[in-house]
């Protein structure tokens, strides 16, 4: 089918490659000359035959925003905008209403699969409404892998990128799980074969995964991690699923312990701690004014 | 080689059955008749030609102290006992220093793989003297899967169950991420189907792993869950790594975490939170003796 | 000084009696009749002379939104509104700006001390401008105690809710340490007399602390809590304080836990953690096709 | 009465000198010369009337155990052993065997009060046998405040140190509360004024407290702690506590996160962080074997 993809990066780029492959009509736009097949939003809109499926592939906030906005200004009654980026959820309901006023429909999709999608396929969790995600389907069908799977329509607008966000806090979970691991081997000095040990358990074993597949690559590269700092950036999604929990009254200690472990990886001191130490001096007894610390040593 | 097996069960069965298959030359010895060889471990020991090697696999704790004990008794200078149960690590070293003082050899074992490694070769991961764990490498071959991988040699004695118990502990860390994950997406209201949410999952994305695959398939069967509890019992290995993460002041927040909300799913209340009812009530100002208390509204 | 005080419950009504007794000439206003001074807001802002001051003690969220947006309406240049009630930080530079367009002033301030506070006085911790925050001087000095402290300015508008919300994470975060040190000794079964043990702690330790003379109160009428339910609400403040350190990227794992203690609290089942126990059953081995499962022994 | 005092430090001459006001007949013993009344253990046995009552103040571990085993060889039937030092409970019940062999009586006790315990009196928590416990009665009472209160007989041998570590673990969750709750004002750059929010915390909140007296005292010294490193030791009685919760299966996630947080001040860098970030790294795609590695960006 035909569709219009604004955003010709590493992810929209290859997406289009793969659909064209597929036999799909694309009509590709970036902001950068080069791939582009138009040159404005408007040339883009105007190339595609009504109604219109327009793929949104940019930078997530401002970017996604503004595009999503000048569309609304371009497209017509029929038309679907479908934003594939890692929009915080809460972002697809008051786009989906403000395109609606105009008869635009919105699907918001999570996409997974990074370089190795235009290969293998992506994974793609979509929220919408069923008549716009099943008129959709072909394009879907052609980005998820040959043999079948990767792709759920998790609900209406906004649960696209909820499960995504989900998706992304689990992760999180699971490297700490395997971070700790490590640490705990490495800590230990009983364990003299940490890489090897990891290793091992890519077969067999209950913690058999990508991720573990991953680190084993990652050892064998460098088997301390000697060349790497415990510097760890975090992406929003990590940061959204616990307000989520909040919100939603849901205990995620081992997401949460994720999380705030990268905040305190970021640290050159920490202020909290700081606090703690300024306790334990006043505990000493060094002040000598009024009030009565209690011996360090017995706290 | 020539081996003798202690324990018949679901493990040490299927890995006498395995040994077998591939040639190895196995006397079994178990509690239960039935399957059993010998009458006795005296017998089993007088069976096996010096210098001896004997397997133990029953369940850790007592039954393992007792026979490994025995054996003291019975073995001889030159013999080896492989210990792979899930015993506690730091159980490991007196036990092989008590074999040492007769010239019995001793190795640690984890074994992964459950009822499935009789086909599909088990994870071996120990911990012993290099010349004793080369003694036993044919054994180590034909336990671990045919097509290579799933063994490792960690380190001295105690370091086969260590890793095993990091293993663990790493798999709690990864069962809670699902956990929370599933649990935000129920919760959420958002989520319309959350059983095909995480069937997606299962190609493509980052968090792809066998327990994901386990969690389709229980999802498949029942799924909203609802025919479960939520009440998980745990096995000594998640509280030997925190334990060990206390000894050897390692940050462990996902695990402990994952430990620690097993703990709670046990209990039919909470005593801590009597308390901080308690504290709320006290706020709430009906107590009318000296002290001043805080209007709860304002805490 | 003359004020009018809107909201004359168990909070606002108490702070007018003080002021009053303190000379200060407040006029009141409720909207149950009873104690009110004036019939609608409207006859309050007559009442008062230009320049008013006008303190909002409702209760927070849509009653507070409510009633500053009137005022917004009624009132005038010069005049300034202080909104007293336990709002969200977030929600207080909004209201200021629509105020100043008017040349209204703001200024927020989290009140402590509850309904103790008539006699003992306040603690009050206010944002705002240096002006308005100065003219407001003696209204201050007489709701907070007579031997002085119980007062900051701790910064402009929101940050006087900022405090007070920090200051309830930081009570939820003492509450459940005291919480798990009590379920720790209740659950050895070593400690024979739990609320003496607290009792003794109130004079001369390290955690002498109010809260703990309310534990200890507590403990008195119910000495092993026989008659409370594990049950515990959270207040919004308690997750603001968590969002926020998830906005500020600031480790708060204490606290966060406090908040996750309570979610866990009101669940009658967790959701999580049949994920966890299904997994657990899938290990068993008890399905029966393709994927290798491990034993649930082995795990 | 009469008492010996073994270990005239900071603590155990200070807690003498009480005794000696208060009209005990103490007869002191310290490895350093100086103001100890007698030159060995053994004269210090023959100096004191059967049946003698001896209080060991050492540091724990090693000395503790050293003198409480040597005394065990000089005392005689009817003596009682206070061991007052932050020694684990576990290891009280094997002592109190040893002795109880030979007829002499054990009792623990947690010590509370520090410096100023001298003049303020101190916290005595005990376990031991009620006839043991009461023979002592006249030392405890000198030894706690004049007015009242700071005393508990907790229960068997064992539990005045049990519950002196609940106390020490409770108090590390108090600290870490202040502590995280600084730094988000701090980070929030709202809050213009921490030292001083802190310090109008002090009347009237419910966070009121002896910590909060003291980090009030430190911030007036140093009002950013710029003097200070964000670097915080850990004694025993914080593991033990945690230890202590994974024993009897009691969620302690608040103590727990504070004990992590010291340990994770310490380090200049994170094994643990280094593996997530490899992981992420990997995502990166940069690696190029077969795997199907998802792009970092949509994670």
């Amino acid at each position: 089918m035909q569709l219009g993809m604004i955003g010709l990066g590493k992810m929209g780029g290859n997406m289009a490659a793969r659909l064209r492959e597929k036999g799909h009509d694309v009509v590709g736009y970036d902001v950068s000359p080069g791939a582009r097949d138009v040159e404005t939003l408007s040339e883009l809109v105007d190339r595609l035959d009504a109604p219109r499926v327009v793929w949104v592939m940019v930078p997530s906030g401002e970017p996604t925003a503004a595009i999503v906005s000048e569309l609304g200004d371009l497209l017509s009654e029929g038309d679907i905008v479908v934003e594939g980026g890692n929009t915080h959820y809460v972002d697809d309901a008051p786009r989906a209403e403000a395109l609606a006023a105009k008869g635009v429909g919105y699907v918001d999709a999570g996409v997974s699969g990074g370089v190795w999608g235009r290969q293998n396929g992506y994974g793609i969790m979509v929220g919408g409404g069923v008549e716009d995600v099943e008129r959709l389907r072909p394009v879907f069908d052609s980005l998820t892998p040959d043999d079948g799977g990767g792709f759920v329509h998790a609900g209406a607008v906004g649960a696209g990128h909820f499960v995504k966000m989900v998706h992304n806090g689990i992760e999180y979970g699971m490297m700490q799980s395997f971070a700790e691991g490590y640490e705990l081997m490495v800590a230990s000095g009983i364990v003299k074969d940490v890489p090897g040990t990891f290793e091992s358990w890519r077969e067999g074993t209950v913690v058999r995964s990508w991720l573990l597949d991953l680190l084993g690559r990652a050892l064998e590269e460098d088997p301390d991690l000697s060349e790497l700092r415990g510097y760890v950036q975090d992406s929003g999604e990590g940061r959204w699923t616990v307000q989520a929990a909040v919100d939603l009254a849901v205990p995620a200690p081992a997401i949460t312990a994720s999380l705030f472990a990268r905040f305190a990886s970021r640290q050159d001191d920490s202020q909290a701690m700081k606090v703690v130490a300024a306790l334990r001096n006043q505990f000493g007894g060094h002040a000598v004014t009024k009030a009565a610390p209690t011996d360090a040593e017995q706290g």
